[in-house]
């Protein structure tokens, strides 16, 4: 394993916020994602939380936006978060912003075109972890994680494709039901093909029907958000989850929008729920 | 005077995030500004705190990364970040990132060229006051006034050239002493002409040298700052304020850099200290 670079850092609350590059196989590129690194870490090791991000974002915007380190530095949490994507010249790509590179979708392709670096799945679930493990002081169990919208679906989906490697889970605004929403069945078309039934191994809601799900999940969503109605599903994650008693805290805030001025405003929240499981 | 136009809202921390352009007569031609508006707004009207940013930045860069909102919604003061300088086709600029488009300075320019819409002192200290007046739930008293960098320039020289219009001043890494530096010398130079003479009217270490300062001012400076050696003269802002007697809470924060994570660290203590002082 290539040990990752240390592109820039800040000094923040206290830690660290990093960012680094490294030459991913997962992805067969080089892969960008940032780091916060609290006070404790210093002196022990600490949890780590995984943030993934909604579609166009990079491994910036969280960090930049979200004023998540606060909280982490509070709590000793240890925060990730992966860019959305493979990127360079030789990766395929798509005009929209919903497909291609900003719009990984944490799965791993098995299209042609696609499937050579469309690895978002295998990377944040094995590789990444593997290098967090070996290059940062982060404790040996499972992780938490968390995301906002696209990002929101892969913390769904990956915590219930892999529940041994996760003890905390939360999203933001997350497309809960991409099977049946337009972002969705465009992106598994492009990535996993016209089988739709292969789609359902990447939906929440399907994973809920049909795992269960061992994990209280924490979910913000505004109700002026303005992709609310097209493309989350979020209704249909209340309906599964009451009907496999799933303990889903679903929070709808009154006038809320998809920014990160929506998950600015929540985020302590969050950090806060991830702590309270992970520094058991 | 033109209502401003509202661009677009979130809402953050129980209040709102709002972005405005409208017709300025200081600066001839059409200006952005960002706000704050917090929750006790829609119940009484709240102080005002002004933002001023640095080279480079729009309206949006405090709004978006430096994470005040949650204390400003805490004390109930409203926050105002203008651009830093007119923009447009018709506006004279410069290649470099530090003159022209996004490097105002925070004075009125007199040189040919630039006269005529480089005018961000009347917008900063008349024009936007009096619109934010008529058009949002504020106080009438004197402000507050914080910034950073070339924005730290500003609100320590605007407070000490208006210090009826103010009752509280803050800064990160302000450019302290500019007439020695080499931004201040370049921009000085351009903006106001060959004798720097008249540069020392935008010196704060000059002003507090020759007026003295009737304010209680918080600096935050983080110590690995890429411009501290070459850029700040904070050692002389030190000297001045001993020397005239000024009441200057300098604070040398080890490791941190001239960014916003640096901002978002300590964004706090300063809606604090100007809620100490606005809120009485």
């Amino acid at each position: 394993m290539t040990k990752p670079t240390l592109k820039k850092q800040s000094k923040s609350f206290g830690g660290w916020t990093q960012y680094y590059e490294h030459a991913s196989s997962a992805c067969n590129v080089n892969m960008a994602f940032s780091v916060f690194v609290p006070p404790q870490a210093s002196e022990r090791k600490v949890p780590v939380v995984y943030w993934l991000s909604g579609l166009t974002c990079t491994e910036d915007n969280f960090m930049a936006k979200a004023g998540a380190q606060r909280w982490a530095a509070e709590k000793g949490l240890l925060l990730v978060a992966p860019d959305t994507s493979p990127r360079g010249e030789e990766v395929k790509d798509d005009e929209a912003y919903d497909l291609g590179k900003g719009a990984g979708f944490y799965l791993n392709a098995t299209e042609p075109g696609w499937s050579k670096h469309y690895r978002m799945e295998e990377y944040v679930t094995e590789e990444l972890p593997e290098l967090v493990k070996a290059n940062f002081p982060v404790t040996s169990g499972p992780a938490g994680v968390m995301g906002h919208s696209m990002g929101g679906h892969g913390a769904l989906v990956l915590s219930l494709r892999y529940p041994e490697l996760y003890r905390s889970v939360s999203a933001f605004s997350p497309i809960c039901h991409p099977t049946e929403v337009p972002w969705g069945k465009k992106a598994f078309k492009a990535y996993l093909g016209e089988d739709t039934e292969r789609w359902k191994a990447y939906d929440a809601c399907e994973l809920i029907q049909s795992k269960g799900c061992k994990f209280s999940l924490l979910v913000d969503q505004g109700t002026d958000d303005q992709f609310l109605d097209e493309q989350l599903g979020t209704e249909t994650l209340a309906h599964v989850c009451e009907e496999a008693g799933v303990a889903l805290s679903l929070r709808m805030q009154e006038g809320y929008d998809h920014s990160y001025f929506f998950i600015a405003s929540f985020i302590k929240d969050h950090i806060e729920h991830h702590a309270r499981v992970l520094n058991q």
